[in-house]
């Protein structure tokens, strides 16, 4: 399509990390990297797979100056049977698109996507931990390259992918986590980028997520930056509440990203005939419902951490604690389930997986 | 303060554009470039003037994920005496604090960023133009630089200021351009980095910059995002109307720019005895100025621009001509004003000049 993948090995693998102990998450990265350029009038070119090194641009490059860049955060997973494993790529690539769209980048064909990822992991396979929880992370991005000072769309960029063995996220696993109500500072808003995975609202995040530390909170929920009532999402995670048997999750209201975790648990709670609902929660209903002792679960969905249950929810300086602050038992099912079939122990019956090799 | 800047010459010289010929905007940069780096815990460090050429970065460095990243925008002028000056470069070294500080960046010392780019204009000065309206447009920027893929503030840093030899940013000059009011789009909103020079806000401006062009408009002139009532600013400028002999300028909301252009003409103004009124200013009152015949001037100022004329507003598929689609003779007294300031052909009687050397 872009031509073929071409392939420079590396004249030596690096030393490898030991991938059973402390990985952390992104600060290990592979042998090889994936790039091909993008050239206004040419379009996409020179798929390539080269050794992991530094990458150099003219300082005026674009990406330096106007924060014209997509990304996305996808994982290999090494399963009991030793095999190697996307989980829903085809879904990456098409958000890949979607944020693309947003940031007038020119797409990439998502089928070759998914194959410029399932060479580079099948080139580097021996970085796909086997630890249980642990994974390959995978970082496909696009920076607008054009050494150019006009705020215009850049008429070059490269696609990168990089690749990262670890962790789980969290390193406390599956503990519940404190999260913080944020009612000044916003992510996103209608009309703005929030629907896409885009550099700059992970850096309009930053000081909120600092405040959130401050008050022993691991992360923040955001609500709308109009009115200032509806839950959004938190962090780089999705938001979900279990409220009197029934699982809600705010709609896809422009502002939030699209998660694949989020639509996977989604499609999983439909299958087990556990209603489930997408439509605006705002936080009164959530502190009513806490007030009742209705709120029975609550957690984040995303692929560094799959699920995070929310132990309490800190709220104009209230502390609403969830569920005895304890891992709820639906949220528990998710993670067994979501992970058993990444990992291979559980049925693939939607058909998530795609080999790698 | 962090150190002596030390310099690198650069061991031949660029060949020149002809600086009296079309040279664009920032397409063309200079012999050399200045970089200071940080690192956590040790600070600031290391400033340095270097040969203008590539820099060099880990994959996984956060300006190509996060988008953690501010800039400045400025001019050095080449007087009509032949000395070069800066145009209240102190503001733009405050407004990098400011911009720094929403991104959880680091600040730098005001006075050292003004000394720096003295010491690299300096260094530089065979490149500043001396043709009526052109200048030395100064790009002072912090990008993140620490190879680590979790979404936090960066440990590493690098502040490098590039420099441009620049024609008018409007080819057409102080002809006046049609503008689109967007309804959908948002650039900012309240909470959100609207009012920091941050990377991430030009990049999701994009689109409907776009847009604008399909529709036979320069730039767009954004509403805010919560009420999509009140104006905000137009593209990289601020915005001005005369009403009814009474100049007023959206105030700033907290998503806007503090624009430096916008503060000298507020001081300008007042200083000629001309009422000039920071407020909200509605879109519906804009339309009912037109349709009454008291919207007499409108104009976009900015440090690429300097100001720019507001021909005509198309909103909701109405386009409303504003003076005849003619220049007016405020914006063409502010433009003279400022623009002989900046030459040395007026008096800087507010001392917005530093020279350099
Ligand atoms: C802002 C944001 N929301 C939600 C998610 C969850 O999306 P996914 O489940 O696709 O990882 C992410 C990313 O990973 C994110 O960055
Ligand atoms: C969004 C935006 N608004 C307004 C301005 C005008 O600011 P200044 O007059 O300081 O150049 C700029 C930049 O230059 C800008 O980028």
């Amino acid at each position: 399509m872009y031509g073929n993948i071409s392939i420079e090995k590396a004249s030596q693998r690096k030393t490898m990390p030991d991938l059973a102990q402390n990985l952390g998450f992104g600060r290990h990265f592979t042998d090889h990297m994936f790039i091909m350029d993008y050239t206004e009038g040419r379009g996409w070119h020179d798929p390539r797979i080269v050794p992991y090194g530094p990458i150099s641009h003219d300082p005026a490059a674009m990406i330096f100056h106007y924060g014209q860049a997509v990304f996305e955060g996808m994982k290999a997973f090494r399963t009991v049977s030793g095999e190697i494993a996307l989980f829903r790529p085809e879904q990456n690539a098409k958000r890949l698109q979607r944020s693309s769209e947003r940031l007038s980048i020119p797409t990439i064909d998502e089928a070759f996507v998914v194959e410029a990822i399932r060479t580079l992991v099948s080139l580097d396979k021996i970085w796909v931990p086997a630890k249980k929880g642990s994974s390959l992370y995978i970082r496909p991005f696009v920076i607008a390259t054009e050494a150019m000072l006009g705020v215009r769309p850049s008429a070059q960029y490269s696609f990168i992918v990089i690749m990262s063995p670890v962790d789980a996220y969290y390193e406390e696993g599956l503990h519940p986590v404190n999260i913080l109500v944020e009612s000044y500072y916003a992510r996103a808003v209608l009309g703005g980028t929030g629907n896409a995975k885009v550099a700059g609202n992970y850096a309009g995040s930053l000081k909120a997520q600092t405040l959130a530390k401050e008050h022993d909170c691991a992360q923040v929920l955001w609500l709308d930056a109009i009115e200032k009532k509806y839950l959004e999402e938190v962090g780089s995670m999705n938001v979900f509440f279990k409220i009197g048997g029934e699982v809600v999750t705010p709609s896809l209201s422009g502002s939030i990203l699209d998660g694949i975790t989020r639509s996977s648990i989604i499609h999983l709670l439909r299958n087990w005939g556990i209603p489930v609902t997408e439509r605006k929660v705002s936080i009164d209903e959530i502190v009513q419902a806490h007030a009742d002792g209705t709120l029975e679960e609550a957690y984040g969905t995303g692929t560094a951490a799959v699920v995070s249950p929310i132990g309490s929810l800190l709220w104009n300086g209230n502390r609403m604690e969830i569920n005895g602050g304890q891992t709820g038992e639906l949220v528990e099912r998710l993670y067994l389930e979501i992970t058993g079939i990444q990992e291979g122990t559980r049925p693939d019956q939607f058909g998530w997986l795609t080999y790698c090799e």
